[in-house]
């Protein structure tokens, strides 16, 4: 399943030694005025070798625009995209062709599908989400005119954790250092550990957190379209994603209700708000008008730049060590992933709630 | 929304307060004898009036299938049912009829639609819930034929929790007490721990662990149809869920790859297993034919016995204090929803994998 | 699969002689006060037992609400609606168990799911029908709001045709006589034929004619959405629809550009129109305000109250008469279905078009 | 929407004046040899410039697939695939940047959207389908690997038709002409009836027949999913499409029961197969086993190479002479249009029908 979304739907293709990864975005209202070097920023925030932390590939991922634009305005109709692939290593993936690398989607390709492309991970590739930030950058731009804000930063990374409270942190400084956190201390702790755990030919994993602001209330779908199961969904389709929570989430557990409960005020305005907000913008599935915020797991990824012990695809033991440029910490290079995926979800939301009312 | 699923799909409608709660099932496979009494004794598990831990309202709850099945064999078409409403204290709402309840979806219905069912939550009850257990036991009948079993335990409420390796406990004990915890001694802790937050006229949340056993390797479908992110969307629907992580989830986060990888091995049958199962069961989106296994985040419930302070739907100040029946925890009767939902989700991807090759 | 639509989409189930025939309807906006007794009198024009010229089962298909609507205005919720079966003749089916009915889904079902449901037909039963007239009836009562109105009419019964433009006849008319055309003389010559047909325990088939009035211009949705092939796969999934043409059809195809197109002018008001309208009030699959109208065949249906040869589910040589009450011809009772498949079409359109700009 | 399919999905992108046009392909069974070459060869047959009665524009048109394929074999990937725009004439549509086409979509466009790409048709123009002969050409060669092949013949143009039994004509024939008729001696009427139509600036419409060979009983769903529900709106899809029949169509109206049902019978082999095929292999919306036949009304396109009256799209009257290279007729090309609609409807209902059994 290639396709995300039920109104502003994102259908992509592409592996990572292929011709190109590219896109088609169905349901774009018209009249938005795109900005396409906005749309390349957030692909170059995605792209590798930014810095030492993260891999060396000198991908250049310039996107193409193939149709729904006329002058640089949405005219209604589908948008098609591609970036296309020039910096191929395949070479480096030969030893991979009959082994399965440990906690890789190779063995479960291999067992769906009876075969796989072996070559970078093919459509397991992390590379694979070039599609996703485009698609979430042109939601963006459309979100920014309807007010609404989506960002994202490292918040953990191993054991070194930001505060959960995200109004501590100034959202304009995530891009400021290359682990996107917006703590410059902490970053430069998390930075550190990476380089220790890159030294270590080894992999490391964290949370990034979440935030959306200037959502209206009502977005949402009752039972089984929940606003908060829409984005756990999307969140939990990214690669290395384990888990999934909002406002209190797993925290929230062992509190009483009493604790927990938002009660309701209205400001000076006269608009209705909520005093806390531990439900995270949403209750019964449905955006309240507050923050909604939440947090992913990401697991530290499974190509290690050392040995591991496996099994070829006839079963027999094997030792295999990746070679090539790798990550030791996805998150620096997730966060515009979390929030290409979280501007889809939001813009999906919207526009389905238009069909609400007369 | 009301449909979940993409092949075997449940739509459902109904209202605490309304004549009847029911859904539709489509794509059910032919041929399959199904025992009502067991679709029945789920809805039992479900069912308020229990024990003294959960809600006293002695609603019968009984199926009634209109459809899909000749002889007790489902026919292919769409399988009908209804539980129809008959212990309806409408009058217990009557004072919520222009309140917001806090950190309910009042607020957030009459936002989105300009008005709500106040009566019992209306659409937001979690009686909602009967039409999820109701298709998720058709579907556990289908899998079991398949040789797969889904489980779902109580396995945290508030800060009494089991242990994370579900291995250590027997499933055949979740329903030896009424926490629905396998560890009878925990249950025990549990039960006193709900009994005392009762009295308070308070609430409590927790965790409910979720395990399938015999899925066979490959299913799921890359990139947007991952098997953890259809979990993730079916348990984050549930009512209450504020979280979902599967296998080892946000725990896994701090480690390191090398401590991570679930290593290939080969057994005595030549099948391929993994050595460990930090995974969960799913690589890259699609299951290795290992255990899945995940966790759910259940918030306390909003609905207190005691008074809050809250608004009207005019914006003057209101004070609240719900009457009748409610749950003071939920986890024990929200585990047959879990393991609905759970497998649900498994029959679709189950029968989606069909398509995979000729 | 057994959903109809898009945003407002209608699920249903029941079979000819199961315990009900009923759907949820899911998408409908809210706060529509919603008229019950206009949906049962849709409802009644459907049903068998009008006239002499069509089935003499008396069933009662009183429509029970089940969800979604509060003081009879919708909330937004799903719509859960059944119609009791009551009137069975089973016995009446007892010679078809294991006989296969010429150019009946008796075959066909058996081949597809192993197995079927005998007893009048089962699914395949036109009583299935029910539950669409149902869906549209709800749907044509927001239309009438949006200022959209439906007809639908007898406009061929065999060879006695009624002149192709619409526009000679009197909508008002439609329901002036039992086979539903709008020509008082043709209608009787049609009655007669009918009874003729009856008389010789043979069928007729005919064609049935619709009008949308009040579409506003950008319904639709370009290539895969066009407005027309939502309208047509809507009847094309009707018992015993064989075709179905839009504006000049089959007709047009032997005629010339020059004469076939549309030549836009500006009314009085300001308004675009066209000076004819041999598009339908379509083009490029998108309505452009003018009348919507579109013919659709129906074969004379297959149950004949006479002997046939056929064959038995194991292939041996067969006679079979069929017993109980069927109709001579089918189209006076199709007419509210034609016209709820319309309104749900053109509703769902509707709806999905507020999606188009911000 | 720009998705066709439920399990086969195709999406498709472009304008024609765009950088390019394609599509994704989702839902592709793994393992599957693919010959481009072949593909390709679909693409010809559609691409204008192949003779004198068509357009004389020398589009390329060449394929380029962009992933979900290694060595030539379909991975159970998405397929991405482009044809590049090369051959623009965007000067030829500067006349009809503010003034409405009557007859095409510019004002239904411009209506939904509040703007239009008005070069050459923008995204209704007819060169959009080429993604869906792609989309159609790969699905065709899963077919050929389950027995299943299409055809579609051209078999009228104007008042020259064909007999109405596909029995009488030779499959093998239809492409020994340009017109894509089978019978030679209609094939040259046919053709000089263009070329006369073509000499007054004039355009004539007609009727393709397509013949699906090999499809085994079961295909297609009940209710809402009928076989030839799904085909009607493949067909009804196509540019310049008005109606759509199969099996008997509008001609069976006139007739009686009796007349055309098809009885059944067993073969040598012990298949049940029917006596006569007024069905057109397709019975309660599921397929029998026979041939299933369907035609499918083209209208005269709306171009024409002469002057027409029009309105501005301020409202002032207008004239309008089309320029460039337009088809007189636009069936010839349409044929593998056809074929290609026909290819990905069965190929999703077979795919679709495996999920109907365990």
């Amino acid at each position: 399943m290639n396709t995300f979304g039920r109104i502003y739907r994102l259908t992509t293709f592409g592996e990572s030694h292929g011709a190109a990864i590219g896109g088609v975005i169905d349901g774009m209202p018209s009249g938005i005025a795109i900005d396409i070097d906005e749309v390349q920023r957030q692909l170059d925030r995605r792209r590798p070798g930014q810095s030492s932390i993260v891999t060396a590939r000198n991908e250049k991922d310039r996107i193409k625009v193939l149709s729904g634009l006329m002058d640089g305005v949405t005219t209604g109709t589908s948008i098609g995209f591609a970036v296309m692939n020039d910096d191929h290593h395949s070479g480096d993936y030969d030893n991979m062709r009959h082994t399965f690398r440990p906690s890789h989607a190779d063995y479960t390709y291999t067992a769906k599908y009876g075969m796989r492309d072996h070559r970078g991970g093919g459509r397991s590739s992390a590379r694979e989400t070039i599609a996703r930030v485009a698609g979430g950058a042109f939601a963006m731009q459309v979100l920014r005119k309807l007010g609404i804000n989506v960002y994202a930063y490292t918040s953990q990374v191993g054991d070194i954790e930001l505060d959960r409270d995200y109004h501590k942190y100034d959202m304009s400084l995530i891009d400021s250092n290359d682990v996107r956190c917006p703590d410059a201390g902490k970053a430069a702790e998390m930075r550190s550990l990476i380089e220790r755990v890159k030294k270590d030919g080894d992999t490391i994993g964290g949370v990034i957190t979440g935030v959306i602001t200037g959502v209206p209330a009502g977005l949402g779908q009752p039972v089984f379209g929940k606003l908060h199961a829409m984005l756990g969904s999307a969140m939990l389709g990214i690669n290395a994603v384990k888990g999934f929570e909002y406002g209190m989430g797993f925290d929230g557990v062992g509190r009483r209700g009493s604790e927990m409960i938002d009660n309701f005020m209205v400001d000076a305005d006269g608009n209705v708000h909520t005093a806390t907000n531990h439900s995270g913008g949403i209750q019964g599935g449905i955006s309240n008008g507050e923050d909604i915020y939440f947090r992913v797991a990401f697991k530290p990824v499974a190509t290690l730049l050392k040995e591991v012990d496996t099994i070829s695809d006839t079963g027999e033991p094997a030792v295999l060590k990746a070679r090539g440029r790798h990550d030791p910490c996805v998150l620096p290079r997730a966060v515009p992933i979390v929030e290409a995926m979280a501007a889809m979800t939001i813009l999906d939301a919207w526009l389905l709630n238009r069909t609400t009312r007369l």
